[in-house]
């Protein structure tokens, strides 16, 4: 439900450029307009479920999106019944400047890759079909120049081996072990409303550098609405981050009735310390490990 | 286009408990809630026309009275294609907890009473079919106790008499004209938005005690927008009032370009001095007029 100091759960990640948003509630290009992130820029929409929290923002989302001067198509994701549903909501915007492309999800399987970031879905549990997204930037190992001078490989194949690439010239074959460096950590970002626990969640989070997740209740007393409404409390949050082994758990979509979020965080972060409460525009930027 | 400080156009009006919204854009139930007014009382919402900045919030608003406790019946009215539209926008909102009652508007000859309200729909002129609405509160002549005891009228008949009935009892014949004082001015408010100005929005409004109407642009140089976008300019909104011979102006529906809504307001007052800039959660009161 939209307070006024408040807003629905959403979520923007941008990586070089390209901006994906997560879920659109009633009044997310409200808020967004208080951040300093471009309406142009957003190439993709992932939604975790249809329910009105989630999604009644788009078709004003997609119109501020071509007042912003969008012609780029835009892909929108979400669970199956995706294109029906958004085709009702956009008989009230019905003349976007840029095409629509509609992809939905089957399952877990449906991972694909939008502009470098490789987005894995997830299923959650909730009262209809919703998905947790799991995003990821891999991270090439380091190139080794002293090695690749060592075996005389010629520099012009050095950007080609050092994307990975196999390159053959005439009898030589030169393999990117030959000039990369060991494997290195890249980055993984996940996300999860609204769902009870499961522990094919804590798998899907494993070892995310930041997992958002939802947090509806925090008062223990209020387990019993957690399971009948299909939403978690804090303390399941940290467990699943926990179970996970993330690094860092924020909590998100609280419940009305929870009017201070920081009431009961000690609760969750006596089961995982690093939690932080979630609140409106609230950013990070995740980095890279040094080398 | 909702900005962070300026919300959608849209009006609540009450009369003896009922509430009819008018319009509701995104996050009109956002904006409500600052009000004291109550969700659950909302009995009917008129829709000017369907474009998503005044109707994109229906299904939270919808949700949100729900939520409230309501299992009366709403009632939308709006223009041809209302029922179609507003199913395609409840594909997320598929289980309210009352019935809705549709109602579509064919023309000015469509007036309807609402719990006592004679609200009548005028036709705007914008790019899609468009109403504003006049709601009218009609007010009995008073009652003469002391001509109903002058022509010995029996006290069992005053009420029905004082409400504008008339009895038959045997040979007599009493009629409400007996003992009904002269006839009394009632009361009027008018909307429209969004809309070029033209002279039967004139004749609509008349004599309204209040007529609130958009006024996109105020700088005179945004005229030529205003003709291309369908909208109407400060001066052309004080023109309708003047025209009207209303009461009081409101203008509302600012571009997001019209950054300070009082910069143009001596135009518009220039030409109908009762000109009052519209403003977020603006109320007034309308009092019938002594005795």
């Amino acid at each position: 439900m939209p307070l006024p100091n408040r807003w629905l759960t959403a979520c923007l990640v941008r990586y070089e450029g390209h901006v994906l948003l997560i879920d659109c509630g009633e009044g997310t290009q409200i808020t967004m307009r208080r951040t300093n992130w471009s309406f142009k820029a957003i190439d993709a929409i992932c939604f975790t479920h249809f329910h009105g929290d989630h999604i009644g923002g788009l078709p004003g989302m997609l119109l501020t999106i071509g007042n912003a001067g969008r012609t780029e198509p835009v892909r929108l994701i979400g669970p199956k019944g995706l294109k029906r549903i958004v085709e009702g909501l956009l008989l009230i915007a019905p003349d976007l400047p840029f095409p629509l492309e509609y992809q939905e999800i089957s399952g877990p399987e449906d991972a694909f890759d939008i502009y470098g970031m490789e987005v894995r879905p997830f299923r959650a549990d909730h009262r209809v079909v919703c998905y947790g997204y799991a995003i990821e930037i891999h991270r090439l190992p380091k190139f080794q120049p002293e090695r690749a001078q060592e075996l005389q490989i010629p520099i012009k194949y050095w950007k080609v081996l050092q994307q990975g690439q196999t390159v053959t010239d005439g009898d030589m074959v030169y393999t990117p072990d030959m000039v990369l460096g060991p494997a290195r950590k890249g980055l993984k970002f996940c996300y999860c409303t609204d769902s009870r626990p499961k522990a094919s969640i804590a798998e899907a989070v494993h070892g995310a550098d930041l997992f958002i997740c939802e947090g509806m209740y925090g008062d223990p007393e209020k387990q019993q609405s957690a399971r009948e409404k299909k939403h978690m409390t804090y303390q399941e949050a940290a467990r699943l981050a926990r179970d996970g082994a993330v690094q860092e758990l924020w909590l998100t979509h609280y419940s009305p009735s929870l009017v201070n979020p920081k009431e009961y965080l000690e609760l969750a972060q006596a089961i995982f310390p690093n939690t932080i409460p979630g609140k409106d525009r609230k950013e990070t930027t995740l980095r890279f490990e040094e080398p």
